[in-house]
């Protein structure tokens, strides 16, 4: 087991401590502002009792997890002999290039230094670091101890053994890593949200769909079969030959829509009177915060569903 | 309870006699050729052995459920008091429009007729019926014992009362009908599904993430949280304000990637080889069966956990 630094201790932070804490690595979360990581301990701790009781411990009781997480004042602490650091701070390029500048002058020839920003190239915020080949982006759905994809984004100076070790630290982790070639906008998983995302609310907006259509065509519909194969096996699963097969059979349907697509629909125009009444008729605003924590108990139950199917029909 | 005509028996028509027998309804199934209908009661029996081990039968027994079910040689047979009357014939304009000449001329004027085409808007083969009002599509995903999600198109001329009436019928067999206001190609969720499926494409071809990638990315990652709650709710939850407040934080990253998502990729192209040899790499062709048949396991015991889930924790 190794060490792990965690720097930046809001809600990302907190998660990927839980989550290497839970693989057994002992971590060190250090945070600029004392005042943020004062409730994280107590905060790591109700969420491990959750985790336990949803037996997604790894059969590790909360205290044992809990042990291995300590906060600390100093940075190079943090860093010390620290196989792998994990950079949680705010999505702004100028502090992403200050505290990358700050943790590869610190931190020991050997470390890697990843972030989990959602929205930003490395190649951005790395380029003139003498460590630039150990840096790159493990970006995370949130919770990441709930939800196991990762995307591991390299810079074009990222070397390949820092992108094959990432991916054996996440898979031991218990991470599912999608490990993309080269960085790109948006990287995998926005960029396939987005898309998905422009259709619904140009659905929403013409006057074909309700917000709660587009919402039941997914949760009872689509995302059943994506949920446990994703959707390319989902097609080679829906044709007689496969996904050869599939496409030569129906690739019309979806070329003939394509032209559709063309037009963008601004998310916060006109549209989102409409969405936003048909989401606070079912979602009072003030159940909001009520609501997330529903969501992760169903993410709970559903992370534990897919380990006995895993076990009891494969993957 | 009500009578149900089934109008073909390939897959599609099957599946569909499981889900409103399941629900009470007396089936009565017909095809235009005897040999097609010659193994289906057979098929039937082996699929509510399935369904009745995993506790998805409503607890009945198989053979009440199959009981309900009827193989019969006349098409008027079929017909003669149906509340509604499901259309399964092949995917080709002009069986549609001679079928549903022929359903329309022998069902009572009271039967609903509706189509399970995926492709074909209803008001293509529909418009000079007589009883063009009580005429739409209902459109599922296979299969549909599993799958909730059913789609429900009007044509211009449908009727108000013939919507109403499907989506109450649909919600009584266990269904989650998607009622669009108005048909449009590829209708709600083929829509959904293109939109995601030319990023993956496009993802691939050029070359920023293999096919395993975008699988990880859905199955592990993005479809999880659409398993139980769609994409509406989702971003919904996913900013402290709501929908309004997730869209005004985060609407320019999908923005900035819009312009890349105008150029289509032909799926047939030179990107097929890579998608053919990373499917059969990881499943061979002839595993294809097989893994079908786990598919539906997996959907099966997904079914059930959602069932539980909802129990427990509301949906």
């Amino acid at each position: 087991m190794a060490n792990v630094a965690i720097v930046g201790s809001g809600f990302i932070g907190r998660a990927w401590a839980i989550s290497f804490a839970r693989a057994g690595h002992d971590v060190r979360m250090w945070d600029q502002s004392p005042a943020a990581t004062g409730g994280a301990r107590d905060y790591i701790a109700g969420v491990l009792g959750d985790l336990v009781a949803n037996n997604l411990l790894r059969g590790q009781t909360v205290d044992t997890v809990l042990d291995r997480i300590a906060v600390v004042a100093d940075l190079a602490e943090a860093l010390a002999d620290a196989a792998h650091a994990q950079e949680n701070t705010t999505e702004n390029l100028d502090v992403k290039r200050e505290v990358f500048t700050l943790i590869d002058t610190l931190a020991a020839p050997e470390t890697i230094i990843a972030s989990s920003t959602s929205a930003i190239l490395p190649s951005k915020f790395t380029d003139r670091l003498r460590g630039r080949h150990r840096c790159l982006v493990v970006h995370p759905i949130n919770p990441p101890y709930l939800i196991p994809a990762a995307e591991v984004v390299p810079a074009p100076w990222t070397s390949s053994e820092t992108v094959k070790k990432t991916r054996a630290f996440l898979i031991d982790a218990g991470h599912a890593p999608l490990v993309m070639k080269r960085e790109l906008d948006g990287f995998i998983m926005n960029r396939l949200q987005g898309a998905l995302l422009e259709e619904a609310f140009r659905l929403v907006a013409d006057g074909y769909a309700s917000v709660e259509d587009v919402d039941i065509g997914l949760r009872d519909g689509l995302a059943l079969r994506w949920s446990f194969m994703g959707p390319f096996e989902t097609i080679d699963l829906n044709a007689p030959g496969g996904v050869r097969d599939y496409v030569e059979r129906y690739q019309s349907i979806y070329s003939n829509i394509f032209p559709q697509m063309l037009r963008r629909v601004d998310w916060a125009g006109e549209v989102m009177a409409t969405v936003e009444a048909d989401r606070r008729k079912r979602l009072p605003q003030e159940d909001l915060g009520e609501r997330q924590v529903w969501r992760d108990r169903r993410l709970m139950a559903l992370a534990a569903h897919k380990r006995e199917s895993d076990q009891e029909f494969g993957r």
